[in-house]
């Protein structure tokens, strides 16, 4: 008889019916005439129970001796159970090993980072980072209902460029055939001002690089970042966009994995619930009165860097935006404001010390002062005669912003280390496995 | 008084109501008393008729002189018209000239294909690169809910790999800090078993890199993959997923394009509504026979390049899957048939001279046979150690493919060059704009 094969994630509509499952063994105990197994199958663990007389002798010996990650498939009875951490356990009719696992390198004890690391294809099954790979793609699917529910148009921009953006020393190069070389994307961001003026309403959503020798918890060399573009947008609109996005993001993170933030990543997510729009606003010269207020020597002109993020962000209960920087700190296609001293950007920073996990602005639309600004800024203007193109042709107010999927993953859950938050981390010094 | 700014796609929804509508001029002819402005806003196209009573004298005389891509903002009464191919049409109040546009280089005339791709920036805006742009984001946005809404993960494959999966030729190389070289990914495969093996049905889905010295047609250097990886699969579940994808995405672009398909593309609709699983499947010996009895030499052994492909596809009128091919034609990772000769391999060839869109089968998962596979192949086995733990530790049987974006959507809107599919194509002689 073929039983339903089932998920442990969904096993609470089989209460009561014979099922079957196929997975690893995640940990086990055994008590004489029992054992408990714990089963997991990817979506979750659940407790299957051996009993000596309901399985062939053979079968309850050899559980006896079975390794961790032992592929098993059990086939049993599913039964309520308050103690369980599900509601449920399974009572085991049938066990059969798929194959034996012996000397599994990843115990329950403590290792070290660099050794996880190293194994992390296999450290993606353990239940910690099982719970933050599942929050990450609770994410970028969040991300993606939130532009394609606005009438956004997904526009994927390329990896290989051919200029550099903000100078080349932070770009990774690529030898491309008989054109010199190609330049991996730091940013999406000026495809995809072109392709708002073609579709109103787009974003990008891929892998970006940065070659910066830094070894810091924030930093990755391959990173996933989401890039809104919008038509006829200004800055006041682009930060609704902002704090609507984040906002929708860790509503729909709440709503999935809330249970599974607290049990398995002790994440306190009562500081998640106060995220909701309107985040407040305040202008960066406001930001610098705030520093000075609370003790931090600040001026105009200064950038702010974790130690500033950490001090603004800790006086709100919710992400804040920080808008209207002085023109030096910001890249030449930022517009200004009336004000000539300052430049029409914004950054979202997150509460809790996570920083800033938003950057953008409204842009400069108009074409003489752009090649004004790319001159200054000592740029190819060759490099960027496409893109002058934009203002030559058509050329309207616009915005957009770059969010980091791997800042906001760390922040959700409460990660010290971006590492862990993405399948397999690239680092200055790691590119395996 | 400030009017609901509302988009073309949407515009059935406020029918005699007044609205703005923010975007560009298409196109337009004038009769004296009246201007016909086709006004674009990336959403669509409408007809903004300007009546010289109705507006201010010197902003009709204006109107007169506007070029192709001037930004303009309209404003007026939204009345069903039906000569109109959206069905209304805009009579216009007030008409703002955002910024004037003049000599747009790309005119409704014929233009080159290497002119307007040196032009892709702007060429995105034209009705025909609108289409298929959108009907790649559905594209995408159905092969993301097919695997979301069958319990799958995204686990997002790395871009930066350290070793060759098959051979260096065709790879991208990226000096790489102190570490050496590090390779552009050309697949995902090997690192989805290991998410397999953690998280049960994974998927990933990103841009993957071929330096292939190919011109022809259907290559691109930079291309988007989904590739979707199921612990406990076998082959014939996984054609029945495969076929499952190809229907879901077919049935997802007719619900949502198939007017513009027919209208802007000239698609035949009629062959892609016969996409429906299952799919005819026949063996790689099926096909040789099939081959030689259409008078095409064919013998055991041999790949099937376009010419086979599309003499095999034309014999239906669906995709078919093409599985169990001789091992020599497959990876080192297939697993075999229990015919020793069989790699449990499939492929699913697009009808109408597409080839194929689907590459994949169920993997090798016992160690001492993978082992020997990789020394045959004279693959550096230190580089797969980490892949020969997935053999070690818990194998089980699995299965998944790769489904290439761009065929798919060359194929569904019926375009001979995949260069189309992408927004900024990256090829052997092209990496601009």
């Amino acid at each position: 008889m073929a039983l339903p094969v089932v998920t442990i994630s969904n096993i609470a509509a089989h209460e009561n019916q014979e099922v079957e499952l196929r997975g690893w063994l995640y940990n086990k105990r055994s008590s004489g005439k029992l054992h408990f197994l714990q089963v997991r199958d990817g979506t979750g663990v659940i407790q299957a129970v051996v009993f000596k007389n309901d399985v062939p002798a053979e079968q309850f010996a050899h559980a006896d001796h079975l390794g961790q990650e032992t592929a098993i498939i059990v086939r049993g009875l599913v039964k309520k159970d308050a103690r369980s951490p599900i509601g449920f356990e399974l009572s085991v009719k049938e066990l059969e090993i798929v194959s034996e696992a012996k000397d599994y390198p990843i115990t329950p004890k403590e290792h070290g980072v660099a050794y996880l690391m190293e194994h992390r294809h296999l450290w993606l099954r353990s239940a910690r980072q099982n719970v933050i790979l599942r929050v990450r793609a609770t994410v970028e699917k969040a991300i993606r209902d939130y532009f394609d529910g606005n009438g956004f148009t997904l526009v994927d921009a390329p990896i290989f460029t051919p200029a550099a953006c903000e100078g080349t020393s932070t770009l990774f190069t690529v030898p491309y055939f008989d054109l010199g070389n190609a330049y991996l994307t730091q940013s999406g961001q000026l495809y995809m001002e072109a392709a708002a003026a073609a579709l109103g309403k787009v974003y990008c959503f891929g892998p970006t690089f940065r070659a910066e020798k830094s070894k810091t918890r924030r930093h990755l060399t391959e990173f996933w970042m989401v890039e809104p573009e919008v038509a006829y947008m200004t800055l006041e609109e682009d930060m609704i966009l902002a704090e609507g996005l984040v906002s929708f993001i860790v509503a729909r993170v709440l709503e999935k994995h809330e249970k599974e933030l607290v049990s398995v990543l002790e994440r306190d997510v009562s500081k998640l619930k106060n995220v909701q729009a309107p985040f407040p606003r305040i202008t960066y010269e406001e930001a610098i009165e705030r520093l000075k207020a609370a003790g931090h020597p600040a001026k105009f002109g200064d950038d702010f860097g974790g130690d500033e993020e950490t001090v603004l962000a800790n006086q709100f209960d919710r992400p804040v935006i920080v808008h209207r920087y002085p023109v030096e700190l910001k890249a030449f296609y930022f517009k200004r404001d009336p004000d000539p001293r300052l430049a029409l950007g914004m950054d979202v920073l997150a509460p809790e010390g996570y920083g800033e996990i938003i950057g953008g602005g409204q842009r400069e639309d108009d074409l003489e002062t752009l090649e004004k600004r790319i001159s200054e800024a000592h740029l190819p203007r060759e490099a960027f005669s496409w893109y002058l193109d934009l203002r030559r042709y058509g050329t309207v107010p616009h915005a957009g912003f770059g969010l980091g999927v791997e800042r906001t993953v760390a922040w959700v859950c409460g990660l010290h280390h971006v590492r862990e938050t993405i399948p397999f981390a690239r680092m200055m010094e790691r590119i395996t496995p």
